[in-house]
């Protein structure tokens, strides 16, 4: 299979190389105790280059990189603002800076869709696309995927909800590209009329076959659904949202846990505000805790196969 | 003796602790030479969390555990504004997620009183509280106190002036509250009257048995006082300053060490603005450089209390 | 020859050491493999102290010190607007406090004149001015020199035409600063009227007979300099410059390169818009990239020569 360079979205993955290749490396991951496995990028650097903060997935990517022994040789977490990009620099100029320092990786987050692939053109090492704007952010959706497949134990056959703000959740969008590669699946988006799941990822699984329907209220699907996987509703959507039902449409609470299936799963990239009721933490299905785990483990993962 | 744990308030602290434990291990990480002592912390790691800036405890922290060999495996000092923090994550989701990278240790600056220990309460790792609000910011208090005991010899048997903004002051309150736990000492709180020390402190000092007096001359105290303690007063309070005296009731310039006793000492927490006037500097009572100086020994010592 | 303490302005170096001391060690970093050289600076820390984000520079200054092994203990890009400073504290006591900590070296960006060098009287540890606001930033022009000499293979001799906004470029009169302690050389000043050099530099030029001339279209002299060096004009001069031509009188594109000499050179600090046409990028005489590229070895070869 060929070397794994630029993750640039969710669609370059295939299913034979998140089954045979990346799962497994995952669960390896897992596995290294901590203050082992540090020869495994000795005297390999990143650049950690992020036009807006996210502290949750700079985290991330900066702690995966130094358990496994390599070092983050430069970060900074607002780019845009101060840097030569207000001073209308190109995308293009920026990389270059950045490859003249001979990093060996650039964890790359801009604000503009397409900015990462614009970047990885231009790029002499590999770039990890850590969100580009209303994008995606496929980084996070392979964690979500993992999280399916360890929580459920397959992903082939099962049936998800993803509900929230779909127009312009770039979690969801990204795990409707890998979701769309397994057979026998079935999706549910469930939003506000605001908020609905743009035409390109409906018309991306009308083409690949999967079946998929539209709807406002969770509880209609609660019962029946293997995944809920939840997100924020935009606060400024609100007004909107009150036309097509109370925000308790989109949200996990007691009443939804109660109509769900037994081995059902919560799933949410968080942060989570009062989409998740304060209840649910303490049931066994909710996962996003477990699920934002696994984040350091996939990306620790990827660093693997792309730099050693 | 316990092991120590948490670092949240002042008030945790023993005299015993204090005087068998942990001054003797200050003067040790005094004493060891740049470059050396690098095995004591080698291995562990610290999450470095500051919602707001303050960059002088910040480097303090870092540097002390980077000195005694550990790392720093993230760091920020704008996580409120920016992260999840701002999308209305909570304080225990946001340690949860912390955690959930293993970090040996957490240095947290909140921005609300009590966040501090909230975050221990879910934390499964040391947290140091390293400032929270208008609360605690107990290594400060230790490296004052540590600084008295450096500079008089003693701390039972003597009296301090705490001048300045004391309803406000962070630092005074966490002093306030170590004072007290030894015998024969005397507080005298200097203030404009609108920023007396707050009735929780006077409380204590009362249940304590401990004397004070409130004042708003600084030069009525500064004749027999062993340490005074000054600190910024608010520009925003100036107008109801005047009411009560010019600013300069809070001041310690040459009139005042003129009036204070040969052996007094100067401190404070640093940054100052005028409330030190130029000339002070100068003066060998003048100890607030030493003071700052000694911040990060108290921190190396801290460090090595708790991860090693 | 004298050991090398502050870096604080382009005057301070002589030809001499520029020539035998200097060039060659730039040349010596520029071929350690990366991986190589870890011990040259193995056990020195530097602090890296911003009061405002620069982004490239300060990539360049810690990737510079990592690769050759040193270690950056503290990192801030933002200490103006949050720390200490913005509480009133002078720079006397900020590089106090930085000292304080013992790091090798501190790296200053300030936003005022003249600051690196009060910091420097005060500093008991080598200062790096990286910029102080309209004043100098002589690692840039030092780079700037070492990519003249790089590129054309001799300064002495060469004319060079300066275009942009003169007036507040900092590069640009760090640059020709240096440029005066060559025999033979000529400066062009190529700005709109609006953004004319400062008589300062004008008058040194004199002193030191250096000729130079002053004009607004860069086109008159593109046919006989060695070295264009174009920088940004600020956009809120445009309407001052069209009084006295279009901006295109100071923009390099291909009218220009048609111009100028077969051997030319065109370098700029970089980041640059539309002052350079897109279209010059692909001309071999572009050279503004390698001299990005030559920052790095430029630092490294300043912080050996401080540090080792």
């Amino acid at each position: 299979m060929e070397k794994l360079t630029h993750v640039l979205e969710a669609q370059q993955f295939s299913r034979k190389w998140l089954e045979e290749e990346f799962f497994p490396l995952v669960n390896e991951m897992k596995k290294i105790p901590k203050g082992s496995g540090k020869d495994i990028l000795e005297g390999k650097e990143m650049i950690s280059f992020f036009y807006e903060p996210s502290t949750r997935t700079r985290l991330s990517f900066e702690v995966a990189m130094r358990r496994l022994g390599g070092e983050v040789i430069f970060s900074t977490d607002h780019a845009k603002e101060f840097s030569s990009v207000a001073k209308g620099e190109t995308i293009e100029d920026t990389i270059r800076i950045l490859c003249d320092n001979e990093p060996d990786i650039i964890v790359l987050r801009t604000d503009e869709e397409g900015m990462a692939h614009r970047a990885a053109e231009f790029s002499s090492v590999p770039i990890i696309n850590a969100g580009d704007g209303a994008g995606q952010h496929p980084t996070q959706a392979l964690l979500d995927l993992y999280t399916v497949q360890d929580e459920i134990g397959r992903i082939a056959g099962t049936s998800i909800a993803m509900a929230g703000d779909l127009n312009r959740g770039r979690t969801v969008r990204s795990l409707a590209y890998l979701y769309a590669k397994y057979p026998d699946v079935k999706i549910y988006f469930v939003s506000p009329e605001a908020a609905r799941m743009r035409p390109d990822i409906k018309n991306y699984l009308k083409q690949h076959g999967v079946p998929f329907e539209e709807l406002h209220d969770l509880r209609k699907v609660a019962p029946f659904v293997d995944i809920i996987y939840n997100t924020r509703v935009q606060k400024e959507r609100g007004a909107q949202m009150v036309k097509y039902g109370p925000p308790s449409f989109c949200t996990v609470n007691q009443e939804v846990l109660d109509l769900a299936k037994k081995d059902a799963r919560v799933l949410h990239p968080l942060p989570h505000e009062d989409e998740i009721a304060p209840e649910v933490d303490n049931d066994p299905r909710a996962a996003y805790f477990r699920q934002a785990r696994n984040g350091r483990f996939v990306r620790m993962a990827l660093l693997k196969m792309i730099l050693s």
